[in-house]
C-alpha cells in the first residue's frame, strides 16, 4: 500500500496504539513510527519488542518532525499532553486522538494546537478487554467503524489523508460532531460498561453466594459481563468523568426502564415482561446483518476446554 | 458408552432438549428417544429432521414406558405438564427437568409425582441465544456445570444414574438445594439477563440516537448485551415470574451500587470509580482459570466479516 505519513508519533502505547503500530507497519503506511508512554515499563517493553521504530522518553521528543501525531492516552491527560507537545509540533502536521469521549478532548486539546497544525479528533470503535503494549494486533480495526470529528475549519486534505489511514487499517469511516458522538457512545459503550462493572461488583460483594460459585456457574450469562468489566480501569474512570452529562442522561433512562420491569416482576405482569423481551431481538438481527457481530451461537466460542 | 436409559421422553423440544437428543444419540445413552412439544410446528420439524426416534402429540403419550422423563418446557407450564403426565408415568421412572428456577418447579411439579417415581429437579447451566428444535447441538453441555437438586428422600440409585447421564453428556455435576440455587442463579444469570434486556430496550427507544447508529457502532460494548437479550422471551418471562424474590433482592443490590457509582460520576470522584473498576478483573481471571470462558480477546470472535 501507499505510504501515507513519513513519521507517525504515537503518544501512549496501549491496545489502540500498539494495534495501529502493527497495522501501519504490516501495510507500509508510515515511513517511521515513533512511540512514547508515560510508564518506563511500557517504554521498555515497546523498545524490547520492537513494537515501534524508535521509543522516546517524552512526548515532546516523540512529535518532533512527525507529520501525524496520535494521542492515545486516557482522556483525562490529553490536555496536558497537548500542552507539552504544542511547541514541538512540525508545521503542516496533523494531530489526532483515539479517545472514547470527544467534547472533552476538543475542549482540552483544541486550544493548545498552534497555527499551521490541523487537529482532527477521532475514535476507532474497536477494542478488547486486554490492555497494554502487548495487547495490540493488526486486525483490531478491520470492519470496525472509526469516527472522525472535523469542524468547519478543518483542512480537507488533512482529513482525507487521515481517513485514508483508517480505511487502510480496515475501518469504515464516518464523520460526526462531538456532542452527538458523546451521546451515541453513552448508549453503545459507556453505560453498558458501567452496568457491567456494577453487576460484577455486586456478585463479588455478596456474602451468601461465594466467589467460587459465581465463577463456576458464570456460563449462564454473567461471564459476558466480566469480559467488559475487565477493561482498563483508568481509561474508564476518565470516560465517566469526562462524559458525565450524556452518561447520566442514559443512566437515568436505564434506571427508569429497569424500575418499570422490576415493578412488572413484583406485580407478576407477565404480558409486559414478555412484550419487552420479544422486541429486543430485532436489534440483534440488525447488528449481525451489519457485520458487527457473529451469528454463531455464543459468539462461536463453543465449549471452553482447559 | 453404556446405555443408561431404555426410553427417554423429552417434553419440550427447544435448545436444551434438542441438544440432549443429539448428545444422547451420538453417545448411545438411550435406547429410544421420544419427544413432544406443544407447538405442532415444532413437532413437525422434529419429526421431519429425525431429531428423536418418535414424536407424539401429547406429553401423556410420550412418557408411556419411559424410564427417564425430562421436562424441558418454560418453568411456568411445568406444573400443568406434571399433572397431565402423572397417571401415565411408569413405575420406577425418573422425572427430571431443566428449568432455570428450582423452588417453583419443586412446588409445582413435586405434588403430582406418584409413588414409585423419583423426581430429581435439575438445571444444566448451558445455553446460547438461539432457541427452538434446530438450535441444539451435542456439545452444548461439555465442560458446563449441571446442578441436580435431590432431597432427603431421593432414591440414591436414580440420582447416580441421572448424574451419569449428565456426565456422559460432558457436564460437571454439583448438588444444591432449591433456594440457594435460585439465589445463585439470580446473580449469575437472571439479573444479568434483565439488565441486558433493559439496556437494549433503552437504546431501541431513544429518539436522539437512531437504531442504525446503535447497530453500526455496537462493537464498543453494546453488542454483547444484545446477544443475551436475544434469548427466548417466554422462557425469561417465566424465570422472572417464578424467581421473583431472589431477582428483586439482587436487583436491589444492583441499583444501590449503580446509584453509588452514578453519584461518583456526578461528583467527579475519580478515585472511587477507578478503585471499583480495578477490583472486578480478579473475578474474570477466576472464570478463565476455571475453564468457563476463553482467554482470547473479545471471546476470540475477532473481526466479523460480511
Amino acid at each position: 500500500m501507499t505510504r501515507l505519513y513519513e513519521r507517525v508519533a504515537l503518544i501512549g502505547l496501549g491496545l489502540i496504539a500498539s494495534s495501529m503500530a502493527h497495522g501501519m507497519r504490516g501495510r507500509g503506511l508510515a515511513g517511521e513510527i515513533v512511540g512514547t508512554a508515560r510508564s518506563p515499563e511500557t517504554r521498555a517493553i515497546a523498545a524490547g519488542d520492537g513494537l515501534v521504530d524508535r521509543v522516546t522518553e517524552t512526548a515532546a521528543e516523540a512529535v518532533q518532525g512527525a507529520d501525524l501525531v496520535v494521542l492515545a492516552a486516557p482522556v483525562g491527560v490529553m490536555g496536558s499532553i497537548a500542552e507539552e507537545i504544542a511547541p514541538h509540533l512540525a508545521r503542516g502536521a496533523t494531530v489526532t486522538d483515539v479517545g472514547s469521549v470527544k467534547r472533552a478532548v476538543v475542549t482540552d486539546v483544541g486550544p493548545h494546537i498552534p497555527d499551521g497544525v490541523t487537529f482532527i479528533p477521532g475514535h476507532p470503535l474497536a477494542g478488547t478487554e486486554h490492555s497494554g503494549p502487548r495487547s495490540g494486533f493488526a486486525e483490531l480495526f478491520e470492519n470496525r467503524w472509526c469516527l472522525l470529528l472535523p469542524d468547519e475549519n478543518t483542512d480537507p486534505a488533512a482529513l482525507a489523508r487521515l481517513r485514508q489511514l483508517w480505511e487502510a487499517l480496515g475501518s469504515n469511516v464516518d464523520l460526526m460532531d462531538p456532542d452527538h458522538h458523546d451521546l451515541v457512545l453513552a448508549v453503545t459503550s459507556h453505560t453498558p460498561h458501567l452496568i457491567a462493572y456494577t453487576m460484577v461488583g455486586v456478585a463479588d460483594d455478596l456474602r451468601r453466594v461465594t466467589d467460587s460459585e459465581v465463577i463456576k456457574y458464570s456460563a449462564a450469562g454473567f461471564r459476558d459481563f466480566t469480559r467488559i468489566a475487565a477493561s482498563d480501569p483508568v481509561m474508564w474512570r476518565d470516560v465517566f468523568l469526562t462524559n458525565k452529562d450524556a452518561t447520566l442522561e442514559i443512566l437515568g433512562r436505564f434506571t427508569e426502564e429497569l424500575f418499570a420491569l422490576q415493578r412488572a416482576i413484583r406485580t407478576g405482569d407477565g404480558a409486559q415482561l414478555e412484550a419487552y423481551f420479544a422486541r429486543t431481538r430485532a436489534i440483534r438481527r440488525g447488528i449481525i446483518e451489519a457485520g458487527q457481530d457473529t451469528e454463531a451461537p455464543d459468539f462461536g466460542r463453543g465449549s471452553v476446554k482447559r
